[in-house]
């Protein structure tokens, strides 16, 4: 499967162990560089690496007896040689990109190892497309380990989702060469209630000696924090403030800071380090989310441990963070995660600490990009037509689906109305008076206040939900329709306009999935995503291209939101408070439970 | 198998998340403590400890809503709250202890794990002797993980052992349940030289995901060192100064800093921390070998941690290298090494962090001391015959044994003799003429020139070993013999005299091993050890009285060397350089070649 070929370091530890004695030749030397030692954090100047086999064979102050008549010798002419980057949490979808296309992106930025839940294909296609997940990551000529998806429906009884994910799935998962743990226990209620499905997750994961992922999403460090932490999450990457991260490494969890494409939590809780002191090892960095434009235009990893040094964090700290703690935290710190013999052969050449430049990057052994070109082949899996064929909204939709009808004989009605909040992903419970006209209620123009229809797509049942949306600033005729609508993943259509929402809607389902935005009867962006409704399988350079153009016409269509596409594609996210919209109908995540889009005494 | 039955943290996690929650009784609360955070490396007053199922359920500023009507409540009095000492590496055997004695000796000084590495039963008992330990040790209330030897025979060629350890016997270790890696990798030229068989145990230790122990044994840190490194190991005890600690840990190993029974080996290596200032995250405490004696009098983990303190490491470092980083290194954060949720509860309540008195020891959530008293049983393995009777000389000696017969004709010959180094492992190879008379090589008592004689004992060959040896002091005619004869634990007989040779050796037949002291045909001293030859079932405190009675009698037959017992059981450990004795004859361990008792050109 894997097509790199790489052999474990019980199999070339002869190997490893004649070229570092100097009765065999490396393949590749890389001579006369700084040794970033992340194991004693150190910087060491005039050392040699060695590699044979894709693994470390000698690390040392002169590596002239691992050289042979075929040996590769690179100089590092003095830069500092530093382990290949981890993203120690991300969902691969979140970059709208397949694993292959998500891997060339960030092998430029030094990206070696990737820790990827693709927990937004398991809601679409259950354990059949996390395995095509798992299967093309280990494709690829990077590490790519996968997180067996934890929480599908994420809010059991809330939401249907294309498929569910069984603790007797978890258990067959771990099973698989690609699997490293059980992704984000999202269903913190339940792990704090004992769900005896939450729990058998999580001993599945443990009993097979693997790592599970915590995802703790709430500012209550009491007992219900506590109980969470009782119940097996080994990690968290939902702190936000500098008392998260202490409390959860304080009980043993570690604490994953991360910089996303909209996540901002390294800065508000690395003082935990570079204030108070804490011992740094169980602070780690990721970015749990990136859209294909940040993997193109600002870096992956490389952006984080950046980011973290302008924080105030010693530079070798942050690379730990990044390198080590990670490679520690999966039991894979005599795998990879350091320059030391027999770990994959993950290196960067940068001349500078502090502002990283990834000038040379080596996987395995092999460079794979120098000065931010990808020079290695990132194969595709063969995706089959279960995967590229997920659209099944059963008939096409028409205006009428749209119509919210009032209550008989209402001339004006209250509302729920879900409050699009700008660059946070908690929503705002609204009311709002709407006028009925033959017998619909009707959206407000001058108050904001559009459409949300949640169009089920996995089952083909034909069914719409319907609901009220402010705060996108939407004018004029227009809808905007997405297949990425977390985390079960129907289709999310907002709009201004019944007409056009149908459009929107019907457009997607003849692509296949993806985004669109249409104006007065007229599509202005589409970003197909044909995977899952999820995924292109293009390169990165591309979607982001198309994600941009999206994004402008949305701006067209009035919206002055920041970030608003993921605000779009946010709305179904009925694990985060306070109103959403699922195919069940509208939900109070305060409450955990379906609420009226009519309040009842109207 | 397991006595004191322990839930695995998924068959309790249900429990352990109602009692977090406030929904269940604990089992124990500890009330009002400094919880010494190992994890954050923290200090936090007024916290309370929850405990049920023997494993940590919540630690926080407040268990009141965890406690029932059945729940046993102690009041810490702002003491501090420590997590049970590990030992990283150790041999039970060397404290002349079974399993359950040595734990009954250490549970009042706090230790409540120890990773021990049984090669001393194995050099005479095989893979059978092994699982015995291995079984003593999971019926104990403490953890007691076993490592499986690695080298048996130690230098393959220069000794016959009782039994040899292959590959397939390392991993058939690796599933028994309390297996934790593989011991001490002791073959260190048969790493560098890629040695198939030593590759095959660390694969086999590798694929089964445990942790491969170190032990490399030489000064010589150029590419020698590197290639034992590439070679597997995680870890190595056998640093002596700061260079060794430092070079090891860069190379991505463990540096374990030992304090045994006579191992000074911290002091000169902690200083990697406390001067040069690395990372300490990779550097662990351990005693490797303790006597009896040391157990009863001085301590043991706890020994260790407060001379780390006394050596200027910062004391909650010091209890980091006795805690979280040995529980990482072998894989069981989260398992055991720190008081957090979902871990063992062991915990010892100290009113002195420098100082470190043990005043209450609790081992997966039961009091096991107090003020050093042991409170609870330390059960026994039926040890069956076959480990109780393994002393099979063939037949008796007689002086005549003894007779280091001279080159016909010679009346003056130059021999090779060991000499003892006080206070050094390593002997030195020394030369000395002697009288012949009758045929016969005379010893020298004025210049301190007494037999060395090794005694078959594993398979009944009837076979002696004689060489000669120096510095013992040794006057008037005595003998000295011992079963613990490292590493393969034939019969070890230094003496004045043949007569009282042969009386010692087969004193030692009669009672199925031990150690005795023979003066002038009487025995001063004796101590029984039938299991193996190597250990007594009896207490510590027993054991300890009838060393110190064989030390004694040592000093009554002129010896003036500090140690000296240690000194005479290490004279067949033919991996220590220069000169040691086996059963096929004289060792130059310079040049791991076996050598002549008499110069040929005498």
């Amino acid at each position: 499967m894997e097509r790199t070929i790489l052999k474990s370091w019980a199999d070339c530890a002869a190997n490893l162990v004649a070229v570092a004695a100097g009765r065999a030749a490396a393949d590749l030397v890389i001579k006369g560089g700084q040794w970033v030692n992340v194991h004693t954090r150190e910087v060491l100047p005039d050392h040699d690496i060695a590699i044979a086999d894709g693994r470390i064979a000698y690390v040392g102050p002169d590596a002239s007896h691992c050289i042979g008549t075929d040996t590769t010798v690179i100089e590092a002419k003095g830069r500092f040689m530093i382990p290949g980057l981890c993203d120690a949490h991300m969902h691969i979808e979140s970059g709208m990109l397949t694993p292959a296309e998500f891997a060339r992106a960030v092998i430029p930025h030094g990206t070696t190892t990737m820790f990827t839940d693709p927990h937004e294909i398991a809601n679409v296609l259950g354990l059949e497309g996390v395995r095509m997940m798992h299967d093309e990551a280990l494709m690829q000529p990077i590490n790519i380990f996968t997180q067996m998806p934890s929480c599908a429906p994420s809010a059991p009884g809330l939401e249907t989702t294309g498929y569910e994910i069984t603790p007797e799935d978890v258990a067959e998962a771990m099973q698989w060469p690609g699997i490293i743990g059980l992704g984000e226990m999202m269903n913190f209620p339940g792990v704090v209630n004992a769900d005896p499905k939450m729990l058998a997750e999580i001993a599945a994961a443990q009993v097979a000696g693997k790592t599970v992922g915590g995802h703790y999403a709430s500012p209550d460090l009491g007992p219900a924090f506590h109980a969470y932490a009782a119940g097996g999450p080994a990690d968290d990457h939902e702190g936000t403030c500098e008392a998260d991260a202490i409390a959860r490494v304080r009980q043993g969890m570690r604490s994953m800071m991360r910089l996303g494409s909209a996540w901002y939590d390294v800065e508000t809780q690395i003082t935990a380090v570079t204030e108070k002191g804490l011992d740094p090892r169980n602070f780690i960095l990721c970015t749990d989310d990136c859209h294909s434009g940040t993997l193109v235009n600002d870096g992956h990893m490389n952006r984080v441990v950046r980011h973290a040094i302008d924080c105030g964090c010693d530079p070798l700290v942050a690379l730990q963070m990044a390198t080590i703690n990670t490679a520690t935290h999966f039991g894979l710190e005599r795998e990879l995660g350091s320059i030391t013999p027999g770990r994959r052969a993950d290196v960067i050449l940068t001349s500078d600490l502090k502002t990283l430049p990834i000038e040379h990057v080596i996987a395995r052994g092999q460079t794979v990009a120098r000065d931010g070109k990808c020079l290695v082949d990132c194969p595709h899996y063969d995706w089959p037509d279960t995967a590229r064929q997920t659209v099944h909204m059963g008939r096409d939709r028409t205006a009428d689906d749209f119509i919210v009808p009032a209550p008989e004989g209402a001339n004006r009605v209250t509302v729920n109305v879900i409050g699009v909040v700008e660059n946070q992903a908690p929503t705002k419970a609204l009311k709002a008076e709407l006028n009925v006209k033959d017998g619909r209620v009707q959206m407000d123009r001058e108050a904001d206040i559009c459409q949300i229809a949640l169009v089920e797509r996995h089952r083909a049942l034909g069914t719409t939900t319907n609901a009220f949306v402010s705060g996108f600033g939407y004018a004029g005729n227009m809808a905007m329709a997405s297949t990425v609508a977390h985390d079960s993943h129907h289709m999310i259509v907002v709009g201004t306009n019944r007409e056009d929402m149908a459009l929107a809607a019907n457009r997607l389902s003849a692509v296949g999935g993806g985004v669109t935005v249409y104006k007065d009867g007229k599509e202005l962006a589409l970003v197909e995503l044909p995977i899952a409704g999820l995924m292109s399988d293009q390169p990165a350079t591309d979607v982001a291209a198309k994600a941009q153009k999206m994004v402008e016409a949305m701006q067209a269509c009035g919206c002055t939101l920041n970030n608003a596409y993921m605000q779009h594609s946010l709305l179904a996210l009925v694990v985060i408070p306070e109103l959403r919209i699922s195919d069940l109908g509208l939900v109070d995540v305060t409450k955990f439970e379906m609420t009226d889009v009519i309040q009842a005494d109207t």
